[in-house]
């Protein structure tokens, strides 16, 4: 059994659904203690978070990832339990397996293997792990980043464990990600009897045509980072229950995920814009669950690239797509973000599992990573 | 005390709360057999009926009108106990007071001082009592109008004893009333998460479009009798509550109120033809409530008309607007049906209240009809 395969059924095997972390970070920083690196837990709330890290030196090499994993839904629907690890035809299944403890046991193997192979490279190795990645995301990675940059420490280069892959390792990489901005819309109407309607005013027929609008809008085409910003309506609810009582309020709650050619405040404009030449009366109530980001081609992403077609002969998309990450949270540090991580097919899913070949891949790949930006070229 | 008010007041201390009768009919059956009554008591599974009748004659008078009262609502919202009637400045508190048992109480001492002033009148007083009005009409009003075909027992005049009035007394009767048709529209999309909205189909977004042009139709501009065909939607429900999940269906329940412009079959044609020109997948239910139905003048209205002129010197509206009645249920059968009753301002809301000067105002109306139809002309 490889150290990395060891190392991840380790940490499957504790439930720590989010926001706990069941010792899994006391276990990885145990573990590299004898390899001179130090670990620093963060508590916020009730969120345990590791900054780990050897050496004093700049550029700063993160890797960001969490223990934390999403529930596991009905046992039943398992076909091995979810905190039992197990391998069957070569994949190893478990909740975490490939989002994201998988990565973190890849990452601590090739740490290890890099630094005795390299006990005198360069710069620094550290470490990011938060157990609320999945939860709320308010007491975890953001609160680190706040606590580092206080203290003026930098991150130069960040691989998040995410994972990126979609057919086998290596196939993809996230360089960026979207915006995500959501809004809840409360129309106001007036409630009333169906049989009396113009004693009432109904806002659900006064919010379709607004609706009907926002939904037809083209908001833009993207760019060669970033596909289009798209608009969804994730829940609308209105009305008492009875089928005679027109209601006095509808609400509609909506997400969009934007790219790098919107603004936050731009989108607002342009939604609010409609609502008012709609005549609605509406209250709006907008959050903000990050910023686009972008990493364009640099050393990381260039180091990333080559790592994995030398072990695996893959080319590589970058992409931008998908859901949101803690990567969010440190872009904009000025670090180099990156997210390079197993195959994503089954994560939040029943029976989540991932290659075990991959795994040792990505334990090989992320090596070559540090040996690129952390070694001096040999002549 | 008048007779009228009298009787108001014991069936008002009944707390006969939709389906129940607390003895209301009883009541009713037992102090009009001295006077030939004979009572049928018609029980549809937990709906107390009472179908009562004087002589064997046509033409057919009746009284169509419900025991049964809506629900409370707080007590402590109540300035007096609902159902502990108390006289304030000339107006009778109670659950019921106006819909319907002061009409009740104003027909049964109508009917009295008729048959003692007449007591070889032509023709036959029924009363058609049901204490399932308020709730789902379904073991009420209909089952004893069925009954009453199978046998060919036929009804010419029904005055429904509904709250018609809405300033004084019989300053509006109701000739008719529009139908009523419920919708349930599920579409049908395909659920996803809002980061990858290609994966899936938003059903919110699918039926926009197509309630912005539902509410937008002028369904018909009304007639000499009926106001405008109105389209409202009751609910709408969609989404898992989360608000990275486009879900997989919307359900809009929607009422149709229409005149005699429009048919349930057309209706139904035009909606599901705006459906499928956007190209919707999904499943509608359809269900009538009734359909609309008009008395034109005849002998009914116009004796109502002239009663109301004698007794307060009130002119007559005749309408078709509000709610649907059991009369929806009675004209089918060709009788003429028209519903006068008492002010509904208050009815189905706290502190429900009637004139204890209209109650009695409103036997001597019901009185004077019944001397209309009833009696030869004097020569
Ligand atoms: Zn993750
Ligand atoms: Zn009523």
């Amino acid at each position: 059994m490889s150290a990395t395969l060891d190392l991840a059924i380790d940490l499957i095997s504790r439930p720590s659904v989010t926001p706990l972390d069941e010792g899994c970070q006391q276990l990885i920083a145990d573990r590299l203690a004898p390899l001179d690196f130090v670990a620093e837990h963060m508590r916020f709330g009730d969120v345990d978070n590791l900054w780990l890290r050897k050496g004093t030196q700049s550029p700063v090499f993160c890797f960001a990832g969490h223990t934390d994993v999403v529930p596991t839904g009905p046992l039943e629907a398992w076909d091995s339990h979810p905190f039992q690890p197990e391998i069957r035809d070569g994949l190893l299944y478990g909740r975490g397996a490939a989002d994201m403890k998988g990565s973190i046991a890849a990452f601590v193997v090739a740490a290890e293997n890099f630094v005795r192979a390299n006990p005198n490279h360069q710069g620094s190795i550290a470490f990011l792990i938060t157990s609320d990645e999945e939860g709320p995301s308010i007491n975890g990675t953001v609160k680190v980043v706040e606590a580092l940059e206080k203290r003026n420490e930098k991150i130069d280069w960040c691989l998040v464990g995410e994972p990126s892959s979609t057919c086998c390792v290596g196939d993809v990489v996230k360089n960026g990600r979207r915006g995500s901005l959501n809004g809840i819309l409360t129309v106001v109407g007036q409630q009333g009897h169906v049989a009396y309607p113009h004693l009432a005013d109904n806002p659900i027929h006064r919010a379709a045509p607004a609706l009907a609008e926002l939904v037809s809008i083209e908001w833009d085409k993207g760019n060669a980072f970033f596909p289009p910003t798209s608009f969804q309506i994730s829940n609308i609810r209105g009305g008492t229950g009875a089928n005679n009582v027109i209601p006095g309020t509808v609400t509609v709650e909506f997400n969009f995920r934007f790219s790098t050619e919107q603004t936050e405040a731009g989108l607002r404009e342009q939604v609010e814009s409609i609502f008012k030449r709609h005549g609605l009366h509406y209250e709006l109530k907008w959050t903000l669950s990050g910023n686009p980001f972008l990493t364009p081609r640099g050393e990381l992403v260039a180091a990333s690239v080559e790592a994995i077609r030398n072990v695996n002969g893959q080319d590589t998309e970058l992409s931008t797509s998908g859901g949101t990450s803690d990567g969010r949270f440190i872009a904009p540090t000025g670090a180099q973000v990156m997210e390079l991580g197993p195959v994503n097919k089954t994560i939040h899913k029943v029976n989540e599992r991932v290659s075990v070949a991959d795994l040792d891949a990505l334990a090989i790949i992320y090596q070559k990573i540090l040996e690129s930006l952390l070694t001096a070229p040999s002549v």
